[in-house]
């Protein structure tokens, strides 16, 4: 995982601090206007989104105002929330009012740092990376700045029974932010510091509203991003997974505002315990449902001494995932093993004038000591050319590494160049290691044969696999093939024992296929479990919880 | 952890198997006195406990039959079950007869693999290893041999509100076995089969009754030890959980009989999602308090081609442990770093015969290819000079390693051997890597003050730490001396931001001390857990909840 791994710069760091490192891409909250732009993660920005190694999900709290007993919960009337394929299961967006005095609750908490601004709240409700649509909008827009404030917003909230949305980088893909049933969306960008700097204990804690990347490069803020809270509440990973793994495998604890408003340690700061449930676990991935991260204590990874970046080419798809999983059953630990299709290497040739053989390709990153991650390329160099590998290129001088691995950082923004005003369905699933190559021959048959364009990414080394469907947003009939290939791949992974996602989360977009994957009595426990910690249902009703589930 | 590392062998085996893997050391159930002896894990029996790779603990639900309203729930009447400091919240054993009529409806799904003979429950009730004393024992003992089976168990004692304890290797040191409240003893031995073997994909499908060293080593059965399930349960690692991880980050999904007698899947086969709560981590270490865990699919990993042991002396505690935590920062991912003090080091030359210099002692094993399995070496033995080591020594052939190694392996019989009567109170904390040194220089002065003879063992790289305290069973005194230093240590770790349990469990030996480690807010949110996911509550009342908490 990129952040864990370069989080160690940090240990260069002397002491914790504070600082607002957003000051440069954000504005103060209360002035709504200037707010608005540096929020979205515009794809037109060019910044980059899910191809980098972590996968900038959002932190996500939707919610209703539904209470347990609401019959739309057990009989949702479905609305129009995205493409037919991402609505089966949405709740019908039943607005209630936010009543006065919780406005008046809201200004005490907050002071200045709320709005009620038509723009702002357009801002916080529409889904900035999805191709769900939204068709509410919260009414408030919150900007807490501490832990103690969220817990006041919440308490206030539960008490009115009125939805809270958690809101940080607005990253994620399938939904997580949206405000289908209006109430109170908590932007906890604010709350970005820096806690805690503890670096003979290999951990820092943080706020939720920090960034990613601004956490990694602490002092020269590179621009909007996913969200350490956000990535928290979707479980999210990346290329690094592979050797790090995912936000589950690096988190200590958590600070946690629950549906009362009353705040939970979801662990000690021991790196290891056996001592009760595993709390933070339940809450990694729950998707803002269960309540609102607003403290995270994050392992810290030493930064390897030295590093290799490789690429290999491939007659077919098949040899490279073989090469992939030949690697991963060597026995070397690899930093990272991506896969890219032939379409995806088309689009980096038009993208960036290049002229790189369009077909199949792997990129790796080795590391350890200097002598060690050369040994390993070494090994896969001749792991590659027994599966017909070709051309099998390496970098070690910082340069040229950057330079290799660009072509893998610029994958989805090269899709985009191949067609400028299109949208982009991206979807990810993913399968134990075996099926992997069927996985991805099967889906490029489909996908080959649509209209569409499609590139192919996999975090081969995880199974994980992503495709990139480009459409024209103005015709129907191609959103809906973009959902039907969604659809096919999905199924196809689950009849080989894998996940409809691997790592952008449920949302809205992949809770028709929870009782598929998982069955009935799954659901069934997640249902017991939210009730049981949610009993008026303002977290999040409409998200990942299919809402046909009942007990 | 070493079963992950080691489980790679079963890679050679071309398919799945079933086997009676226990046959040479267990008889058929439904011939009680043959049964009795094989399953204690008996010290006497020199058979290793807590110091191999992975601390077998037991799988374990005890259970009451509480309902929900209970009166001595909520105020509890405090029995004698262990010394003072193990009983403060222990539930008063308060016993139902079981009725006919279940006793009937076990036989219809058990047939002859269920007993009501004395000898076989005493067996079932005792502590194997514990120094917690049993109040009462199990009315029954079934064995079922499938999950189907254990289903149609759970369901009908969940009618009768009669008590389940699930029940493994037994080899748990927090009282995670007993069965205050009588009812069915769940005995999981006969289902020990490997299920499915997926060497592509790295990994195995198992029952839970496996032991780990007869997955390990699944041809030649060594003896009794910790079964898999079990495991789970209390979510155990050991001295290899530094490089692989605990049972957390070693189960790709769980199969659990709920309380309802329904059968859950927690997870897909994918080695990673982000599809819904992560209920496979919430079953892990929730030690059998919301299910009986059936089915297991274990990651596998790779054996390293090559490894080095090595061992270095230092002149304090500190300088020892502060060369585990320098080798952790510098980058390196060592397999096992192991702290042994003094004492422990005069009781392995007493037991053995050995001359090792008695002072504070690391071992190591590094692992990767041979060129860089030494390359680590050099670096640590760097470490260990310029922190006032001598006497470093290494071992590269296979027979010099096992020799070198079998010092810290036999670490426990070694305390035994100096007291050849006495008991042992062993546990464990865990902190922050930073505060590793000085806990256990502030211990050990504790330890050194006290009339009893006590020695250190730590996996240091993961900041966790064990004391065994050995004293005389007959002298009450002693007892409550060493339930003293027990507490004393506990305390300081939770000063140092700690947890009261690196890896042995809550039981109800630990209970005591959750509410300080995590607070009301998190015990309260795992009793809303557990309400919702056994509303009878005939799943371990008395365990790992302290009985105390309401909301």
């Amino acid at each position: 995982m990129a952040f864990s791994s370069l989080l160690s710069r940090l240990r260069s760091c002397s002491k914790p601090f504070c600082n607002n490192l957003r000051t440069s891409i954000i504005q103060r909250p209360h002035n709504p206007s200037s707010l608005i732009e540096p929020v979205i993660c515009s794809r037109n920005g060019k910044t980059p989104l899910w191809f980098a190694s972590l996968i900038p999900l959002a932190f996500a709290v939707s919610a209703g105002s539904l209470s347990l007993n609401d019959a739309s919960l057990s009989d949702p009337k479905s609305v129009k929330i995205g493409g037919k394929g991402s609505t089966d299961y949405a709740v019908k967006g039943s607005r209630r009012e936010v009543p006065p005095e919780l406005i008046e609750e809201l200004k005490g908490i907050c002071q200045e740092n709320m709005t009620t601004d038509e723009d702002e709240r357009c801002v916080h409700g529409k889904p900035q990376n999805s191709f769900h649509k939204a068709v509410n909008i919260p009414d408030v827009v919150v900007y807490p700045r501490s832990g103690e404030e969220v817990s006041k917003i919440v308490k206030s909230c539960n008490l009115h029974k009125v939805p809270v949305v958690p809101y940080g980088g607005a990253t994620s893909i399938e939904g997580h932010t949206l405000s289908p049933n209006g109430g109170v969306c908590i932007d906890m960008t604010l709350m970005n510091c820096v806690k805690a700097l503890h670096v003979e204990d290999m951990d820092v804690v943080v706020e939720p509203g920090i960034g990613w990347m601004e956490l990694n490069e602490y002092l020269e803020p590179y621009g909007p991003g996913a969200t350490i809270g956000g990535m928290c509440a979707t479980r999210c990973s990346g290329s690094l997974a592979v050797r790090y793994g995912t936000m589950r495998d690096n988190v200590i604890n958590l600070k946690v505002v629950l549906a009362d408003g009353e705040v939970m340690k979801t662990a000690s700061r021991a790196r290891k315990s056996a001592a009760g449930y595993d709390l933070t676990r339940l809450m990694i991935g729950s998707e803002g449902t269960l309540g609102v991260i607003t403290g995270i204590t994050l392992r810290l990874q030493k930064l390897p001494q030295s590093s290799v970046v490789a690429m290999c080419n491939f007659p077919t798809i098949k040899d490279a995932a073989d090469v992939a999983i030949a690697t991963m059953h060597s026995g070397i630990q690899v930093s990272r093993v991506e896969l890219l299709d032939e379409v995806q290497i088309r689009a980096i040739n038009l993208a960036n004038d290049k002229k790189l053989p369009e077909i199949p390709t792997l990129m790796f990153e080795f590391v350890g000591t200097e002598a060690y991650a050369r040994e390993q390329t070494q090994i896969v160099q001749k792991i590659a050319s027994e599966h017909n590998g070709t051309d099998f290129v390496f970098a070690e001088e910082p340069e040229e590494k950057k330079e290799l691995w660009k072509i893998r950082k610029e994958a989805l923004w090269a899709c985009f160049a191949m067609k400028p005003h299109f949208e982009a369905m991206i979807t990810d699933v993913c399968v134990p290691l075996s099926h992997l190559a069927e996985l991805i021959s099967r889906s490029k048959q489909e996908l080959d044969a649509s209209p569409l364009t499609c590139t192919v990414i996999a975090h081969a080394g995880d199974g994980n696999f992503h495709t990139v469907v480009l459409f024209d947003p103005t015709k129907e009939e191609q959103r809906r093939e973009a959902e039907r290939l969604n659809h096919f791949m999905v199924h196809l992974a689950l009849s080989m024992e894998g996940t409809c996602t691997g790592e952008h989360g449920v949302g809205t977009g992949k809770m028709k296929y929870l009782e598929k994957e998982l069955g009935i009595e799954n659901l069934r426990t997640m249902k017991k479990i939210k009730d049981a910690l949610d009993p008026n249902n303002i977290m999040n009703p409409g998200k990942l919880i299919p809402p046909h589930v009942c007990f």
